[in-house]
């Protein structure tokens, strides 16, 4: 018998190919102009797993739809559901990207395009593992259920119903999901904690249209100036978060898990170089990797009010707005904290202006068990793909659907980082390392036969 | 001989026509790509001067044109050098715009288009009380000259070298200047103080692109975060500017102008109203003329950084930008208070960040003496061109070119507001009232007899 190994090496343009034509579909989950592009993006991923050998169908959600897909060959031995999604991120602005968002470039050993690593590379590359051990087995040693949803960079709001509804189908011992990263290029890494997440926008309004600021400045509020005190309130010295009760359920690092922080071969200034900003700053009293992975955060993630073109207008603003989020730590709850932040805005807005605020998304923060049979056999087979063993790292961003996991279903998630932390998702030029896809698709083979043991 | 009145009556329609047709013209000042449609309205401005019956040419500035005109009919007789300009505001945002900025429209008594108060609107209507007073008189009674600049919107850059330069020919006993407002609606005014401007735009730069939030969130710093800090940094309590050494050169008011202010016809509940706020605030310690008119403001004009569009994205944005502005009274120097805040967010601005700031535009605050011949023949020509005796007030917006004719010519400037407080100017659907652009033709028409006294 042939190796899934062999196999995958054999099939690695074709697979290369296949994820090319996936990244051409501008399947932006947030913007409602694409719900076609969204359509023609989930019935690619459907013949997709179709052709990786599984039984399977378009789940509608009443958003945009999921991709559900199962191969239920071994009764009695473990199940391994497979996560992933579809939709990408706004690609704006648009003017930096070297060659279109949608038009998949190989430049060097990377294949740049929105969606290149988050997550359509990374999530194509499990299924095409899975397609190679069904190649190669003809039936497979455990059962494999995939689920490609079409709503994770909007914050999943229809996952969890679906979750709960599906609940017997979705039945399994194990969650994969590969939407993480490497610790650094060739050093690959099981994540096994993540950050929560509270997503808000402020709107600060003041005059009902935009007036002269000379001849009104000074006699309203303006909403900008307003909106800049706010964001300002919510930030203390030393590089905390100042809204009250921010901290009270952040579980203290302990002192072992410091330590195994420290030993990683994180390579500070390297990691300082790829960001390009002068230099690293945060939390006092933290390193960069608890700050990174274990501390929590707050982020504007944009401003606009006002003038904003070329030169000067003097005009005093009706309005200004600010996204922003804090990224969270066990024991912080979204909920709770979303509360404490609204309060503590509308205690801070002032006379003169108006605030309302909009709830975007959130995410608990996750800690995953690095003991257990999944866990182990992950090891192995990353060991297998990659030719080298993983270190176990936590990772800042957030992955919603892992706590749902685990509550609906019982099910631990094993998050496969194959990504690299420069593949520059969420910005302009996201790239995935091509090498790394294919090593992706061969540790996803490797896996199966690894739960199997 | 027929009284400039009824010619004025007479051409009413003809002269709100041509108003229309200048109003077409895109002359936006800042824009770069409106360089052609600046030449155009240079040309159209000078046609009219010629049929004003003035010797009028192009003067070239450097930047955008200058048009002048001149009639020098009586020897000995005071010289009038009337000043206005025919660039305008950008018009965005333009989806806010019932017809289209440049698309004038009669709604009521009210003609709505960009520039048809600032400036256009209210100089031409000088322009057409000259040409009303030639076609009377043949010979006027004094000496007219006329300068319509190009770039008042972006803070006349040129201008002050080109008096300069043109001295001799812009010699002149009076200025007058038609680009403010009547107190109300049939309550004509004499504006005797402006304010000052410094307009700086501050750069936040960190990462050298994009960022996740989740991945690089904590560990660097994010310059949205850090322009929020610096503009409250600037801002007190009490709505006080809090940049050191502002209020360092501020001349208190003295108690007999408060009186004088308290005592106008000014409706604080209608004016409240007209700015759809849902309240009035400011300096504590001043009422809301006082605040307005003659006490130092600091405002943002426009603030921008990450992810503007609908719905979330998680990104940590590479640079953050607020346009700013701070509005100056006797006896504040533009150049002093910039350099003071220039100097304030520098010593501000954290680590992990670079900040670049960019001076726009300023001007020195202005306040006319309200005795002299000049003066009391404007009050006695608007009182024929409004029926009713303006009152004196000041105004929260700048003219800077003021103190440069003082400082060149030696010669005070008759300010005359011809708009409205609630005219819109540099929002959209910026408006002038019909009835007082013919008011205003009256009242230059009847300035020329006055000042020949």
């Amino acid at each position: 018998m042939k190796s899934v190994e062999d196999f995958v090496q054999a099939q690695r343009k074709q697979a290369l190919e296949e994820l090319m034509e996936l990244l051409k579909i501008p399947s932006v989950s947030t913007d409602p102009s694409r719900k076609d592009d969204m359509q023609r993006c989930a019935q690619f991923v459907l013949e997709k797993l179709r052709a990786a050998g599984l039984e399977a169908s378009i789940l509608d959600t009443g958003g945009h739809p999921a991709v559900y897909g199962e191969r239920l060959d071994a009764p009695g031995k473990p199940t391994l559901l497979v996560y992933g999604h579809y939709d990408v991120q706004p690609p704006e602005p648009l003017e930096l990207w070297r060659n279109g968002p949608f038009t998949p470039t190989v430049e060097g050993e990377y294949l740049v395009a929105r969606g290149s690593t988050d997550d359509k590379g990374q999530s194509f590359a499990l299924v095409k593992g899975i397609e190679a051990a069904v190649q190669v087995h003809g039936r497979l040693p455990i059962n494999v259920k995939v689920l490609i949803e079409g709503e994770e960079e909007i914050g999943s709001p229809h996952l969890g119903p679906l979750i709960r509804r599906e609940k017997r189908r979705l039945a399994c011992d194990y969650v994969v999901i590969a939407d993480s990263s490497q610790l650094a290029k060739d050093i690959p890494a099981i994540t096994y904690g993540l950050k929560g997440l509270v997503y808000l926008e402020v709107i600060v309004r003041g005059a009902a249209k935009d007036l002269h600021s000379g001849s009104y400045g000074g006699a309203v509020a303006n909403p900008a100036n307003v909106l800049a005190r706010l964001i300002a309130a919510c930030q203390g010295p030393y590089g905390k978060v100042a809204i009250p009760g921010f901290y009270d359920d952040v579980r203290p690092l302990d002192p072992q898990e410091r330590a195994e922080f420290a030993k990683l071969p994180f390579n500070e200034a390297a990691f300082r170089e790829e960001t390009g900003a002068p230099e690293l700053v945060g939390e006092e009293g933290y390193t960069t990797l608890e700050r990174k992975w274990a501390r929590p955060t707050f982020d504007v993630n944009g401003l606009v009010s006002g003038f904003t073109g070329e030169g000067a207008k003097t005009v005093l603003p009706s309005v200004a707005r600010a996204k922003f989020s804090m990224r969270l730590v066990p024991d912080q709850e979204p909920e709770k904290i979303a509360a404490l932040a609204r309060e503590f805005l509308q205690e801070m807005a002032p006379r003169g202006v108006s605030i309302e605020i909009l709830d975007h998304h959130g995410a608990r923060p996750v800690l995953v068990p690095r003991t257990g049979k999944g866990v182990q056999a992950a090891v192995r087979a990353y060991t297998r793909g990659f030719g080298r063993e993983p270190v176990f790292i936590r990772e800042g961003g957030s992955i919603p659907v892992v706590n749902t996991f685990q509550a609906e279903l019982g099910a631990p998630s094993l998050l496969l980082g194959l990504g690299l932390p420069d593949d520059d998702a969420h910005a302009p030029n996201e790239k995935f390392r091509i090498p790394d896809f294919y090593r992706g698709i061969s540790t996803m083979a490797a896996l199966v036969e690894e739960l199997a043991k």
